[in-house]
């Protein structure tokens, strides 16, 4: 037997698994602060599920894990956490709608491995299926300004809406080019302006790729993008007022005259992230596209622009036929939704966290009893209390307690037993006390750490 | 295709997945107050880590999902979480012992399915790895005590020692058969005495089945048990002096004196259940064995008496030999732990919870931009809330609201929009009221739902 994990997986040692853990909790804590309940759903799903016609589609089927069983099912772990929404949803008519879930669970695709690419990953996944109106766009667009605000980032979210898209596409006689121009236009994130209008100018000719480009790039307030938009058909007026509304529930009734002042281009500016009053997180870009997926209305990616993480840590948008198609039947099922990035969120967060959530390390100089009974009095006090187990002398426990990060070490000499007091060693300043119990709880529950 | 789970798979719905969240939040946070910490390793396994000699065994093996990726790699998903640990500590040698790590997690075993036995479980397992010292056994003790206090069931916690089995095979000249006598020995649980006695006479003779019995089902407290037993070679004086230095711990140095005066064949006796002020839940049971896995000296397993569910929500042991053996080499790995059956735990706390953690819900007569902002003061008051958004009539909203059992929903009338107040509906009694925003705010947090 080789020592080894399996090619693209790897453990999360107690540093890194405690710094997950806070993401996660905190993540879960907002979606239900926001009336979402969760939903778990297997690890394993049929692989005729998995591989339906509207669901994930050929590029994600070929990286799907197959698992089988004994009795030779065709079987695969799952590769999102949308297909199995929908599964759940056609399974279950009794669920009234709307219905709000949310699914914090790892998902598994058998791709190219690099160091930020892993076979098996976490998804943070929040849905709201059976509301086509646009209050469920915009709840989740202010839920995720909230998470992220919780976790201590700056987000700036990304938001358009596939109609405008469609609308521009169709205003240039190019409906059956719009997949890709769509696709071109995706790339002015990454490409330079002069080698998108090369691409483009392959695909519909010179002149018509300037004036294209030219109506995707507006600059301004999202107010003023708004203004420049062609309203020549009726996709284009959909999008528009669809966007507008949006844009106004997340502003909120007092801030309606306070429009935000942010630049779509600059969005990737570090200055941002130094502005934590930001008047509006979520700002319009007539360039975003997603991909080719199955997006019918609002669209939106969520960047961190001080951070070093230079992808989106999350993205979404309204996909109001996906579900009906996966299916099939004449219910329709509108619904809007949120994947949250977790790795990238943990980069952002700067990773490793401790390697114990212990606030407290008890030496109790090989009077085991002693040391249970005063770490049952910290435990009561919800204080995380770890203590020697092994009967090591004080030095080599004064180490164990450092090289895990405890704050705060706590002496159980026999002259304290005595004194029915506890001597105190603050790790971090260095200093130390002999004080009653009670003190000593106070003062670790007190302390920032 | 069909829309169906994997065989032996089941989906959780919100009410279900909200009551085993809370679970295992409850023991996680647990874990963490002793000073565990988290560790995460991946669902899928090298095949030939999970079929080591020193692994889960030919059974287990049988029943392991094999998984294969592009590369055609021989891969299964794992079927338990103590192989992966031992896996993480022979490739981490830099971590510090002891090592104390938790990991709540799902495991796979492609079994016979019944309607208590899926394929795909959780497990909630907590072990100590580089402590040889009984303070490790008595520690998880104290913690499954109150992993199960906090849950607010009461639990009864089995003890025996492996050393004290072998010791009294070895007095009876039945090394060579003690595996077939600790196995039927460990029946006196489901069967009846005389039928143990009949499957020992087939084993040892009738004779000395009769003395093995004897000397296996002493009654009366600890101490009693303790004294009963011979002390007539080392494995049994070590399995004594073992069990007695662990029940000093758990019992306190306050409680050294209290010894507990539950007999050991009523433990799964009802009226225990009663007993919130049980003075000691640890009872020694020498019929004890934990059928023939790896433990090499404390064993125990927790069973609930007052509950509905018969068999065993937990249990483990010290395992001092299996980790070295996995790894093979030198360096030895003593090591204990428990693991607890989440599903089971599940099933004695009642089930099914609410289908949603909202505490409120706000009706705003197709006012949502009012509906959000009033939200929003809840939200920040950490109140977990959901607003009609799909713009229905109060009537509907009212019923939705009834249908997710959320205690208190709130009208934004036009009059209430007014005065600058809401009108408040507590679900359960029925009453209504027109307050202020903080009153209302005030009123759902003080409220014990």
């Amino acid at each position: 037997m080789q020592l080894l994990n399996a090619p693209g997986t790897r453990d999360c040692l107690p540093d890194e698994a405690i710094a997950r853990k806070r993401i996660l909790d905190t993540i879960k804590a907002t979606f239900e602060r926001y009336g979402y309940s969760p939903l778990e759903t297997p690890a394993i799903e049929r692989f005729d599920v998995l591989s339906s016609k509207y669901a994930g589609g050929d590029e994600i089927l070929k990286e799907t894990f197959r698992v089988h069983d004994q009795g030779q099912r065709e079987l695969g772990l799952r590769y999102d956490l949308t297909v199995p929404f929908a599964r759940v949803v056609g399974m279950n008519p009794q669920l009234k709608m709307p219905f709000k879930r949310y699914q914090v669970d790892k998902v598994w695709r058998d791709g190219p491995i690099s160091k930020a690419r892993y076979r098996e990953f976490w998804q943070a996944d929040v849905d709201i299926v059976g509301c086509a109106a646009m209050t469920a766009d915009a709840e989740l667009l202010m839920l995720a300004v909230d998470v992220f605000t919780k976790l201590g980032l700056v987000p700036v979210i990304r938001v358009n809406n596939r109609k405008i898209l469609e609308g521009l596409a169709q205003l240039e006689g190019l409906e059956d080019k719009k997949d890709a121009v769509i696709i071109a236009l995706d790339k002015l994130d990454k490409l330079k302006r002069e080698d998108v209008l090369e691409e483009l100018a392959g695909i519909t000719g010179k002149d018509k790729a300037e004036s294209i480009l030219g109506r995707f790039t507006v600059q301004g307030t999202n107010e003023q993008i708004l203004d420049a938009l062609p309203q020549d058909n009726e996709l284009l007026q959909q999008g528009i007022s669809e966007l507008r509304e949006v844009l106004a529930y997340c502003a909120g009734a007092d801030n309606n005259d306070k429009q935000s002042i942010i630049n779509t281009q600059s969005t990737k500016d570090k200055h941002l992230a130094n502005n934590k009053h930001l008047a509006n997180p979520i700002v319009i870009d007539t360039t975003l596209a997603r991909g080719l997926s199955y997006y019918t209305g609002t669209i939106f990616e969520i960047i961190l622009p001080g951070s070093e993480v230079k992808s989106s840590v999350g993205g979404g948008g309204r996909y109001d036929k996906m579900i009906q198609d996966f299916l099939g039947g004449n219910q329709q099922f509108p619904a809007v939704g949120i994947s949250f990035g977790v790795d990238r969120i943990y980069d952002a967060m700067g990773g490793a966290d401790k390697k114990t959530t212990a606030k407290a390390y008890i030496i109790h100089f090989k009077n085991p009893q002693a040391g249970f009974d005063l770490a049952k009095q910290l435990r009561a006090a919800m204080i995380n209390t770890d203590l020697d187990l092994v009967g090591r002398g004080p030095s080599k426990c004064l180490q164990y307690a450092q090289s895990q990060g405890i704050p705060f070490v706590l002496f159980l000499g026999e002259e304290e037993l005595a004194q029915k007091k506890v001597r105190i060693k603050d790790m971090t300043s260095g200093t130390e006390d002999t004080v009653g119990v009670a003190d000593a709880i106070a003062r670790i529950i007190g302390s920032q750490d």
